[in-house]
């Protein structure tokens, strides 16, 4: 299914005293792979919410496991794929590597989400617009 | 074994455009609670680092499934429980009530590590220190 | 005019390399203490939204000057207060103190805004609500 | 003196419920501009720390202007420039462009920081090491 890759800097900032990136870090770099894989399928998150009407993809479950830690300077590749579609969720896997070798696996269900019709305060789950589906299946 | 509970209000800033709780911020908050429960156990991050000789105890294995959403304003109660120590590494568990509902619960396995003798930039797992196991296994 | 304090707890995910405080953390916190400010007087965020119709209290300009630096596990004291408002502007100072020793002076300009009429994805500023003048003049 | 440009996109996490950027998130990227300027100029933050025997170069006082807001999916770029540069403190500015327009201006003074000799856990201002002033002076 639907890949991307993309390199990213680890910055002074990422970093904690132990001097190695402060972990929920990571998950704000696995939130911007997964909208950055949307945008290269032609489905940016503000086509997202103007026009399919969404309020975003919260997270339903996610996990990484960490096998090798990076400091400020290194580049990892952070290489994200579709891994499955249901009706209104879905699967995304992220592999992070520090040169050739797995630092990171992550794992993510996700849903689609838009408004609840009786309180727009609550989200509801939505149903994949069918040319996602198409796009990400064969994309 | 040691368990701490907390009170924490969702701020603005936690959130993102959907109103709700930018996921990554809760593995700061679970973070922050880890800590929180070791100082609560006598043993500051600061201690760890000066009295113990560690560099901190990162994150091998960190899951969370996310049930009920959360905005900003909200309070909500985290509750750390450490759930298991073996000889360098230990389990954490993270429950979060959004009033009495069960809105999250997380899981962590973190080491905790030393720095390598060979090479300062390394990490190397260290064993728990006897007090610490007495404290947690009884506290 | 109107002030809060509240004491908070410098945690290891807020520190960087230099085991000192990441100071775009401050922002955060300061940014989190203008919103408790806010509710202390009575006028949450929700409320700020919903029952005044706005979109929030954007930052203008801000200013930060850094005396005395803080690691994990040292407990400051921010006192927020309220020095000017104009018609949709206010003047927000926020002084740290470590212990007794003030640690940093914080300025902040910010404007109530709601959307454009013409074009919702646009803010607009708008005039503070009588109440909410009211309060902060004599709270 | 020295100047360099980057893009960024603001990414969904950047942003807050009132669906522009949440402006702390401003500070890092400034706080990552500076680091990058200084890594174009030759000088990482891995060589300020191992090379240099440095601490870091923390923030002695920063000011930013905002004047346009920017949203998820929005490409701005970010131009910084090293201004002055004293015994062992220096300023920087950054610019953010939205497409042609200024949208926020930002000032910094920050210093060059090593270890107190009498107390590690200090910090102490430490002088530039010449051949950055050269770098910086001509580059």
């Amino acid at each position: 299914m639907f890949v991307n890759r993309r390199d990213v800097q680890i910055q002074w900032g990422d970093c904690d005293p132990a001097n190695i990136v402060y972990y929920p870090r990571y998950f704000e770099m696995f939130d911007d792979s997964t909208s950055i894989l949307f945008e290269a399928a032609g489905f940016s998150k503000q086509d997202i919410v103007k026009k399919y009407g969404l309020v975003g993809i919260p997270m339903v479950d996610t996990r990484a496991k960490f096998y090798i830690a990076a400091t400020h300077g290194d580049w990892i590749t952070i290489e994200s794929r579709i891994e499955s579609i249901k009706r209104s969720s879905f699967e995304v896997t992220h592999k992070v590597f520090k040169r050739e070798a797995l630092a990171i696996e992550a794992f993510e269900t996700r849903v689609l989400a838009g408004r609840h019709p009786d309180d727009p305060a609550r989200l509801k789950s939505a149903p994949f617009p069918e040319e996602m589906v198409v796009k990400f299946m064969n994309g």
